[in-house]
């Protein structure tokens, strides 16, 4: 049922049925380090370039998401897939043996956002049982893609974010064919979809100050659609703004009356430990939200500590070639919400 | 309905409302010169750079086709969309002002088809009443992402194609609020989903050759899942073959026992002379597909000439990265059934 402006309240809410997260060896370090399914100690995953070890982990995440759904990939009706770099590589090399139906998709770290929402969309119209939603960033494909040569050893800036090497990947399912399984991670209750939101920053090394307004703009649609405040939410996610984009983003929200320093949270900020793992402001990268959604988010929806999340991952639409030529750096955000399912 | 595999028959099949194409110098020069809506004299579009000038096209497809439609940029529940660029800056800067929630897409050349597949199923889900499909390519941004720099000269292989200066834009409808309006231009009735396919190819200056194998796959994968062949289809229009491609695909199919040489067109083909254009293969792009769709196709569907097509975009899922680094060329296709709305 269309709600509001930009946003879905699904009356048959899909499922989560399983999800799987593969991370990288600083990632692993982290805060969440024990709650992955995979840890990486080998960064290239054994491959002969960067690029290929992030397919890697896009096929790792998907592979084991379906195993712990209890599925094959013939059952997967649908990949909604994507990662940061140019031509969705990481994502068409790394998908390709599972021979499935592929929607290449690129909202950049907010992928993960963009391909829930759309699995989500197409399960409960009914045009397919069972989708698959991932995303993937790897620290070294996107240096080597958006900033510098990693032998160059050059500075970072202090509100510059660390990518994250890592992928997750989630098993949507209809409600209709719920009933012969377990408890499911979560449902999907809704999603609130953003627009490209540009409020003229350009420096693309303080890309959480880039997309905090993104963010902004879509919390604030999501509140109006559905007619909802912070407090409907155990908490309200942000996929990876960093302390400075976080700073911008609980501003502009008290502005408009909202409170939300006791309920934001970003995958950034978590899943890092800033002060011994030099990673300035912050994780970012697709596979920043989607990995702490899969091992950190779900878990405690299932579980029930928390009963209804608001999950909005947030991207820094630029590239290389529009920052050469003095754009500046819009973002975007997606919004889903994530519930608890009682045992019923 | 899901059907087979990899396809969904629509039940309430979504109409195309309004469609606008929108074309470079060279593509008027061409055989259908005549049927663009505007032809630009000026590639750059007035604007600073080749990416601001390919982002000005899409806005403009956009906005005349949401215009044709007698609608608002307010009206479009969603955005569909995606170009050839990294990080798809030609989408994100040129749609932002439209202000609608958009889902960046990327397919390559065949993001027109992804477009219309993810828009359609939107539509018929109820999920939003009216969606904008829409792609773009420009010769210019994509030769400086693809290959060389244009004060180059470079001689471009016989197997090439031209990249395709444009941005085509169809405004899906449901068909629950069809009435009031006039005839549409044509109903989407079907559509099968590609997956990626690899024959191992490496040559980026043949990509006919190696979307071909993705283009064999989807039609016959359609053909199964619909339980059709190419009787059912006054046409089946591929995007971007060429001629090189074409000869694979009619092979490929040849060898099933379908027999296509006198159903099958290709977009590539029908948009330029290759004898005095110098385009080689053929014409390529996002854009390639989508004009020829709102230019040509679209029209014969209205007014008869033909009653249902098979429209099978097709995409090379390569970026420069992967190309140096020795990969193939994977290809990828989406399906649309389009077809003939009588005026009842």
């Amino acid at each position: 049922m269309q709600k509001g402006k930009a946003s879905i309240a699904f009356e048959h809410p899909p499922f989560i049925r399983a999800a799987a997260s593969i991370a990288g060896k600083k990632e692993g370090e982290g805060p969440l380090g024990a709650l992955f399914d995979i840890v990486e100690q080998d960064d290239m995953l054994g491959q002969k370039n960067w690029e290929a070890a992030e397919s890697a982990l896009q096929k790792k995440a998907a592979e084991l998401a379906i195993q712990k759904a209890g599925l094959t990939p013939a059952d997967i009706r649908y990949l909604f897939a994507g990662d940061l770099l140019g031509q969705l590589i990481a994502t068409s090399y790394g998908l390709m043996e599972l021979e499935v139906p592929l929607f290449g998709l690129y909202g950049a770290c907010s992928t993960m956002g963009e391909a829930i929402s759309l699995a989500a969309m197409t399960v409960e119209a009914g045009h397919g049982d069972r989708c698959l939603a991932l995303a993937s960033s790897h620290f070294a494909t996107a240096e080597k893609q958006f900033r510098f040569p990693l032998g160059y050893g050059n500075q970072r800036a202090y509100a510059a974010t660390w990518t994250t090497t890592g992928s997750g990947a989630v098993v949507i399912e209809s409600s209709a064919i719920e009933q012969n399984a377990g408890c499911p991670l979560a449902k999907i209750s809704g999603i609130t979809t953003g627009k490209v939101v540009d409020f003229g920053l350009k420096d693309s090394t303080n890309m959480g100050a880039a997309m905090a307004p993104a963010a902004f703009h879509t919390i604030l649609q999501h509140f109006q659609d559905f007619e909802r405040d912070e407090k409907a939410y155990d908490k309200i996610i942000t996929g990876d703004l960093g302390t400075i984009g976080q700073t911008i983003l609980l501003d502009l929200l008290a502005k408009k009356g909202y409170e939300l320093y006791g309920t934001h949270m970003d995958c950034g900020i978590q899943l890092f430990d800033s002060e011994t793992q030099d990673t300035h402001a912050g994780g970012s990268g697709c596979g920043c939200s989607a990995i702490t959604l899969c091992s950190y988010i779900l878990p405690k929806l299932q579980d029930g500590t928390w009963k209804r999340v608001l999950f909005v991952p947030t991207g820094a639409l630029h590239s290389t070639v529009s920052y050469n030529e003095g754009q500046s750096v819009p973002g975007i955000a997606h919004a889903v919400v994530l519930e608890h399912v009682g045992k019923g």
